[in-house]
């Protein structure tokens, strides 16, 4: 890591609790403010914050409106992330931080990506580069096979789960420092297809590609009921033990999703790694319901920021 | 319920942690003894339970073999659980306990059947009934809408909705009095498919359903995100609250699995509902890798037996 560069934190959507976990985060850590950069707009911010902290200016072009999703809130979070990845292709900076966006924002302002990690990739995918959804609370990880698609387009093939894999293995390795990494998989059927009466998907995509991994040297485990993989993880958090496996590997968003967010809660960071820089995030969203109230958590933006800092 | 009636509690395939779950969960209450009928071989039990209990006799035609998914271990406990729907059928018992079978020894047997909830529905249905799956811990409950099938299968359809939320609904007051169930309905897609970018069967089926029921007087949410809707579950969990809403409905098996067993645990009970008997069964499966060394853990088995007497 190059730690003697800042980090940049996006405001994300300003309708949204950006600006006030943004805020209440860095609050938290007056000592560390000449290692981060805000984008965004400095009227967002109190003063307490624009005078510490330096900033790359994204101008809001509109009236903040709590609460709502505007085509000019979804211009502004993109255009504060494109500046961010800038940087980041220019070597400026060590760490992307992102406050949460509203995808149908983004849809409305003309850009159709599924989320950030989209937008990320798009700009810094350098070689083949690929962006990989990881969520991170302590050694609780959990990698996403498919991320932002509607459940009836989730497909599990062989190709796929040889690539996402090889590349996290290479990432624990490289970015986590992981000599051997342990990979659990989630089966994509309940009861891992139950010898394919429940589906067939372990059996012609899933073993032939463990297979192949394990042929590699990857250490990965045979297609796993996930609804009971995952309780041997709760027990090692319930019972503060080290995790069995040093990621879950999820077919889908919620089957990753549910129990990253039951077990870890505030605490669980949206990371995007397979890039040359990282990118970590809060877990939730924008919280339009509470934008305004000052009632938000800031736990899982101090938890993205404490990755880096 | 008929409480004065006993129970049966059936043995499930012999080749898993049935008869040992049994022999344990009965071991701590011998005080009920008499409320209690055994489906299944005396042989598979010692004689501490033999003594005690009194048997319906489903003899096994072959030897034991730990582990071992048979096609005569499938057509045993095919047969416990038949003798337990002619008792249930002919008004002899007041709830139905099941130990696991193994779907593929049902398989090899020739039944046909995707688990134990679809063998009941078929011998017990009367007049348009349908089976429902309801998985219980104390007071957090969670209903699927669809149960084994593969996750390509996976369709929720307006009138899906209705007719299993109508029916948990009416469910809850009569066999749970609970006067106004308070019920929340997960979304099929991520993000509640984020107005439609990521899936429209929030727009097409599910909030259409919802305005239905909401219109027949049945207190049901919006499709939530199913990733932040358990985590308000789990809260409530942690902080020994009630559980904001009586019933959380999930879409598909490991949707509403996955925080029922990460949550519960050994706790977490499988229920029949929807039938003129109720049926429990623990959350887990037959356990192949550690039958016969009787280190099985029974309180699923506790739990499901204790919803009874």
């Amino acid at each position: 890591m190059k730690n003697s560069l800042p980090i940049v934190i996006t405001t994300g959507d300003y309708n949204g609790i950006g600006p006030e976990i943004i805020t209440k985060a860095l609050t938290k850590i007056p000592q560390k403010a000449d290692k981060i950069i805000i984008a965004g707009d400095k009227r967002l911010y109190p003063q307490s914050i624009t005078d510490r902290y330096r900033f790359i200016e994204v101008p809001m072009t509109t009236e903040l409106i709590y609460g709502k999703e505007t085509k000019e809130s979804g211009e502004f979070s993109f255009q504060c992330l494109k500046k961010a990845c800038e940087l980041a292709k220019n070597n400026k900076i060590s760490g992307i931080v992102t406050a949460p966006v509203s995808k149908n924002a983004l849809h409305l302002a003309g850009h159709n990506f599924s989320g950030q990690t989209e937008v990320i990739e798009t700009f810094l995918a350098e070689n083949g580069q690929k962006a990989e959804m990881l969520f991170v609370a302590k050694d609780f990880r959990v990698l996403l096979l498919t991320r932002h698609i509607a459940l009836k387009d989730v497909k599990i093939t062989r190709n796929l789960i040889l690539e996402k894999v090889k590349r996290l293995n290479t990432v624990l390795k490289r970015d986590f420092q992981i000599a051997s990494p342990k990979l659990a998989l989630c089966a994509l059927n309940p009861h891992a297809g139950e010898n394919g009466i429940l589906g067939k998907e372990e059996i012609t995509e899933i073993k032939p590609a463990i297979k192949e991994l394990k042929e590699r040297g990857i250490d990965i485990t045979d297609p796993m009921p996930a609804d009971t993989l995952f309780v041997s993880a709760a027990r090692a958090i319930l019972e503060n033990k080290l995790q069995q496996y040093d990621c879950y590997i999820a077919c889908y968003h919620d089957q990753g999703l549910i129990p990253m967010k039951v077990l870890a809660m505030d605490a669980a960071v949206n990371m995007t790694i397979g890039l040359n820089i990282i990118r970590t995030s809060p877990a939730h969203g924008t919280a339009y319901d509470i934008a305004g109230q000052n009632i938000a958590d800031e736990s899982s933006m101090s938890a993205a920021i404490s990755h880096f800092i």
